[in-house]
């Protein structure tokens, strides 16, 4: 088969994620990823379309500014405006993933490899008498109330490039140094959110720098504990990984797209350094 | 038997009433005064307890800031703080209804009657690429731009004392006079929020209203029409009557402890005058 033109899209998404075994598509489980790639497919008359993602979130954890791509043969474009792209798949798609956008990505663009940053929130209630039903699907719902101030002192440790080991789910290769921008968290009455900046994340990385700051929100650890764990660079099993559904990746964000090109390197040199 | 003393207990309540057939019990559904009257009988062992609620909300619709009394033997809470009485409720609860605050009523108080005003919010989300996947369960999504200083606007002729007769499902007997307080609209973004308070509302009145409203922030009937609607004082099958999942009663609202007497027996007075 000659190969044509190719064309990459940008895609901005949002999910979710209670009802989808994860973003990364897996034969008989119900996933983001999946289920996107089959509305593609179905939509523009393809036998396949892969998407890249920048944040491969797990299990249960949502995202309201996802951000994929998938490159796809010009001419499966050729009678369909984007727009018009987007409203298809809209009407295809089940309501609890929404594509917000679909654009012609810039030159060089990369969704994984071209993000230099991904923002999730974390959220929780701290109401004793339990968490606002209407919400209790996406908060968790924590029976002490929290010392924000603790919690946001115990966090300045962590700011900055360092080994995170002590807060990654291993995998074998892959390095763990990463670099956190910001970790704040803020109260609105009995809703506390914690607000998480870092170049990338590693596995089940915010869960667990949320699980070991809530320790120290609750009193039963001081708040020097958190930069303690860090310098170990090993689990510590004291440090719990919290639910997923209390997770939402919100933002990602990408150099101008002037810049795209040289960021999009370096950020697939760093990521398979080991 | 011999009657004992009775104890009027007031309950501050929240549901999400997605899994509800509404407030009022009925045999055979699954309600929220039936799930807390079963609660309540469990944890206090009695054979049967009987609540009366400031708003008895429809099948769907949300509330944040339900009040609801109850009047118990003095003897079944002689073991039992309420504040205890609180926790226990809601550790036997399921996580869709939460017991905010148990307290005793003050001399006079009735959960009905006393209220002077009750406050709804209708949540709606027009972005055209359909509604938060995470808030889909709680807010309409309406796919075109709504014209919210319109809507305002429109609202303007509806407040005050009025019969409502075109806005509410008739009821035989029931009055349908009302004394509409606020009804005000506000945009954040692609969410836009209908903040309505009234002394009392008749059936589907909150619905009826929104739905009214909407058709002129859409721009398919003049800003004048909602006020016309209001004179004709009888259904018009251009009203439509908007989905419950994106209502919820947020607050109720009482006169001070030194004036519930009189208050109640007013209130009770104009509610059975025909």
């Amino acid at each position: 088969m000659p190969r044509g033109e190719v064309v990459r899209l940008r895609l901005d998404v949002a999910y979710d994620g209670g009802g989808f075994s994860g973003w990364a598509a897996q034969p008989g489980r119900r996933t983001v990823q999946g289920t996107l790639e089959l509305a593609l497919t179905t939509v523009l008359r393809l036998d396949s379309a892969r998407l890249t993602v920048a944040g491969r979130t797990d299990a249960g954890v949502h995202a309201r500014g996802q951000v994929c791509h998938v490159d796809l043969p010009a001419t499966a474009l050729a009678d369909v405006s984007l727009d018009r792209l987007a409203h298809r798949l809209s009407r295809l798609l089940p309501d609890d993933v929404r594509v917000r956008r679909v654009v012609l990505a810039a030159d060089g663009f990369d969704a994984r490899f071209s993000a230099t940053w991904r923002r999730y929130a974390y959220r929780i209630c701290d109401d004793p008498t339990g968490a606002d039903p209407l919400q209790r699907h996406t908060v968790l719902w924590w029976p002490r109330r929290l010392d924000v101030p603790a919690m946001n002192r115990a966090a300045q440790p962590l700011l900055g490039e360092h080994d995170f080991a002590a807060f990654c789910k291993r995998r074998d290769g892959a390095t763990t140094i990463r670099t956190l921008h910001e970790l704040t968290w803020a109260r609105e009455g009995d809703r506390v959110t914690a607000r998480v900046v870092a170049n990338a994340f590693c596995h089940h990385m915010v869960r667990a720098l949320v699980g070991c700051l809530l320790t120290v929100g609750e009193g039963r650890q001081d708040e020097v504990w958190p930069g303690l764990v860090l310098q170990a660079r090993s689990r510590d099993p004291r440090v719990r990984v919290v639910p997923a559904r209390a997770l939402s990746l919100e933002e990602v964000g990408y150099p101008p797209d002037t810049e795209l090109a040289a960021h999009t390197l370096r950020g697939r040199t760093v990521r398979t350094m080991v």
